[in-house]
């Protein structure tokens, strides 16, 4: 199988994706804070493995507070890492994948990114965008023969960047297994899915947001415990 | 009638939204670009107008390209204007409404913050983004009264920002006047309503989205033109 280069922000969350679909996998560390990401016409060298037909981007950061207890430059990065940085990666790499007519661009992003939390302002902001980019994106690459893109959207993940989030009912949502997260990334990648909710459940929830008046829809995230569930959030300790 | 402060990037802007409700308005400006905008966590002090318990967050910047035709520094500014603007405004003002329990941080926003289009992807993803921080807010102020939030979604309104966008279908689908925008957002923060789609038709796209395949989605934004309308775009000249 040909090999998988990822940009990632940790090792763990290479060895998840690439450990999906037996590929081997070259890491390509980028250092994802800040405004200095790099960015450019030209693709990255990578001697290495030669070209690069598959870009993940799942490299993201979490804040988790509400708009008034939030530092502004925590605010920042997260739109930094989370957004901005997807752009400049895509930049960099969808160039070749033109030229090759091969190659696709995927996004790990998440179902917060339709349905916003009091809690984690930074991190639906920035992954609300991140889905709008790729979806602005994958409507581009409709008369682009080879290239695609897929946006893969999980419920609550058991990693540990929202340590500490307390869903209301685990037992009816439990947190996804990265493994499984992975391995339904790989499928859909295959199948050339443009979008993936996971769990298909998550599909639910996004009909009854756009048919649900504001008022039910605010009794829901109440009840559910979405309202509250990141009141214990301690994320990556 | 109470004066309405409108932090705001054009004089027209404001006689839009001011005129509607016969309010006078105190114009605020800020320069609403690059990275040093306003922010902090003291109010600013506006001693002409006493208190400031509206907010109108309508600023907004296009640069109307897809992702590899555009400009990095315009994408940046994009974000910075469309989405980081409105993180520093509204930490600025919404502290003094807090403690008043007297306020409303309003939106004016674009129905394509819900559905992106290729070949506005600065404006798409900011706008995703500013829908995403209105959603964390309102859900966040439930407990807070005496305090809203109202965010307006309107389909392409009739003024400079969007010149030369071509919509296929411009009898079924007129361009909106500013001052029906205006007059229906004053309307809705009046009746605390925390979303406005408008047209209301705009609110079937959305049910649409939410429960069509995405192949069936990429058919109707060919046949709707949405995927090219932004290809005789000018802009502001």
């Amino acid at each position: 199988m040909a090999p998988a280069p990822f940009i990632s922000k940790t090792d763990a969350q290479k060895g998840h994706v690439a450990g999906g679909c037996g590929a081997w996998s070259v890491p390509l560390q980028v250092q994802p804070t800040g405004t200095g990401c790099p960015h450019g016409s030209t693709a990255p060298s990578c001697p290495q493995v030669g070209d690069i037909t598959i870009l993940v981007n799942n490299a993201a950061v979490v804040h988790g507070k509400s708009l008034m207890d939030s530092d502004d430059d925590a605010l920042l990065k997260s739109q930094h890492v989370n957004t901005l940085g997807q752009f400049w990666t895509t930049k960099a790499f969808l160039p070749r994948m033109l030229e090759l007519q091969n190659g696709h661009i995927v996004c790990l992003n998440s179902v917060l990114a339709l349905s916003a939390i009091p809690g984690a302002i930074d991190y639906c902001t920035s992954k609300a965008s991140a889905f709008a980019f790729m979806e602005s994106l994958t409507l581009g690459l409709l008369d682009c023969p080879g290239v695609s893109a897929t946006t893969v959207l999980p419920f609550h993940t058991s990693t540990e960047m929202f340590q500490g989030m307390r869903v209301r009912f685990p037992n009816l949502f439990p947190p996804l297994k990265p493994e499984t997260v992975a391995r339904r990334t790989v499928d859909a990648v295959q199948q050339n899915q443009a979008l993936l909710l996971l769990p298909w459940t998550m599909n639910i929830l996004i009909i009854l947001k756009s048919i649900l008046p504001q008022a039910a829809l605010e009794e829901i995230h109440r009840f559910s415990g979405t309202y509250t569930c990141m009141n214990t959030f301690k994320g990556r300790t």
